[in-house]
């Protein structure tokens, strides 16, 4: 009798331990962050801006919060996705061009010699980006992008892309549209590049995702409606082209955004310097052993003059190496 | 006790009857609309798309439906209001622009000569535009605009601008969201002049208006951050330009879009060109004893090329006469 007593004591004890870890964790919206200020500022600002009668409480519509992509959302080393992308589609449009062969910069990329590809700097990476970015129409382009995401590979992870996203953003995502947020990507990398597969990775529909772009033209071909990618520049949509490109798309101030780069400055200040409550966060790369370890000298990703602002204006600074638990979702 | 078992009865049949009545009205989603081929096409659209098992079946993210505004929304004669908006600017700002004065085509104005203004067609138009819609900041801009819709009348009918707004709809915006639609704006209009107020009056947020814009430039102005509309133009949301205009907003074609006039007819094409399901309506302004009656000859609001194509198609056309028993809401 007694030791049926201490038995089911013991059971008792144990279930309710393990309801009660099942609770905490049921209750904790982000338990990737690990417990320390980041995680307590998020938090804190999301209960103040929903709880009805604080001062700082924010009506439903109001709620915009503005994610980068690159280096927030996902990882942006050893080179940009989007720019891997476009080094793997002149090689695999190579064959229907015959006189990239004996064309600079393309040449190098047709002969397999990326280094020398690559020494050309920004003038070699538009030449990509023409060439493989436009001439096409929008839904062409699309099925290239979602051909390549859903097969390609990250040189040195070996991963698939989309499992480069930081789970610890996914989680916040998700915490924030249950709190009545609306999540946008505002981002420097191509609108119609990051379209094709924000709903399914992140949750985000293309409606709301800003990002550079190109100019667009309609057309009539074999009597159908297409729309085409012309090798002219709309909108560059990083550094001071961030806050126009919200303008133009959401028309609305965020009141919370998320960066990681001296790219994300100007969104991070036109998103503070509205009324009311206001949010601004920074994710520092300083995690070589899981991630990369990059902040003021980088030519991915710099952070410099926002740190420096972070650290003035009180914003919120990330450790990737402290404050996360988990970086990658698998 | 005969006289009071028929006075039940009497009392029975007209409480049923009238209950009769309100159930059939709750249970109308478009009271203002006419029965007949218009309203019923609307219908069995929605429900096609929204019934589980229908071969006809839209995802909810999937359900976009995009509006034109001048002659869709609200009333756009005898010239669109955004125009009037303009040229009440000018007059308002002239003490603050003697320069004006001397200056073609704005003298005429200022001089209280709007026929002799008029008369210089697009030219003066554009002069009254760069004049009050660029050289402030967006913030600004807001603020003229929320004045100026709040205070100002149609010259004719003495409303305010935003009860000549059309009641159906307003109900079809209602009944398009109640069954998961998300609703967007693609106008010609300005969309800086038309964000200030559509949410409160058509129940469409600022980051679901497309429209044609100016360029915008971010600049640090005593410390803080401003975006300035520049005497540049971004995109003109008209005629070939909608489609554009959706692409770079949505990006992702409507099933269902509505207009009144050539300018709406790349939108509808590019909107019907999709697969699956797709749902195309003008608004034809055929009641001159309630509104205006105009078409093909129109110089605002033409419809001819895209009246000829909704009979050829079998579009839904809207018989502003006869499918409506009620045009504005007050």
């Amino acid at each position: 009798m007694k030791t049926i007593c201490r038995q089911n004591l013991v059971a008792a004890v144990l279930v309710g331990a393990l309801a009660f870890t099942t609770i905490a964790r049921a209750n904790d919206p982000l338990p990737s962050w690990n417990d320390g200020s980041a995680k307590k500022s998020i938090i804190q600002f999301v209960t103040k801006v929903t709880t009805a009668d604080s001062p700082d409480f924010v009506p439903v519509p109001e709620r915009i919060a503005t994610f980068d992509n690159d280096g927030t959302l996902w990882a942006e080393q050893p080179m940009y996705f989007q720019i891997q992308f476009a080094l793997d589609r002149v090689t695999a449009l190579a064959p229907q061009h015959p006189e990239w062969k004996t064309m600079e910069p393309l040449n190098h990329l047709v002969a397999g010699n990326t280094k020398a590809f690559m020494a050309g700097g920004e003038k070699s990476l538009m030449a990509a980006m023409a060439a493989t970015h436009t001439g096409m129409t929008t839904e062409e382009f699309s099925k290239t992008v979602n051909d390549w995401i859903t097969t390609a590979r990250h040189p040195k992870l070996g991963k698939l892309y989309t499992d480069l996203v930081y789970l610890p953003m996914l989680e916040l995502l998700v915490y924030l549209r249950a709190n009545g947020f609306k999540t946008f990507i505002v981002s420097g990398g191509g609108i119609e590049f990051m379209r094709p597969w924000t709903e399914r990775v992140y949750g985000i529909p293309p409606e709301q995702v800003v990002g550079s772009s190109c100019k667009l033209k309609f057309e009539m071909r074999d009597g159908k409606p297409v729309l085409m990618k012309l090798p002219e520049v709309n909108l560059i949509d990083d550094k001071e082209g961030k806050p126009v490109g919200i303008q133009m798309h959401i028309g609305r101030r965020p009141i919370a955004a998320f960066g990681n780069s001296d790219g994300d400055l100007q969104m991070l200040q036109w998103t503070t310097a509205g009324s009311g409550a206001r949010f601004a966060l920074i994710v520092h790369h300083n995690d070589a052993k899981r991630e990369w370890d990059y902040d003021r000298t980088s030519p991915i990703g710099k952070l410099d003059k926002a740190w420096d602002e972070a650290i003035a204006k009180k914003w919120t600074v990330v450790s990737m190496k402290d404050d996360w638990n988990t970086v990658f979702p698998r």
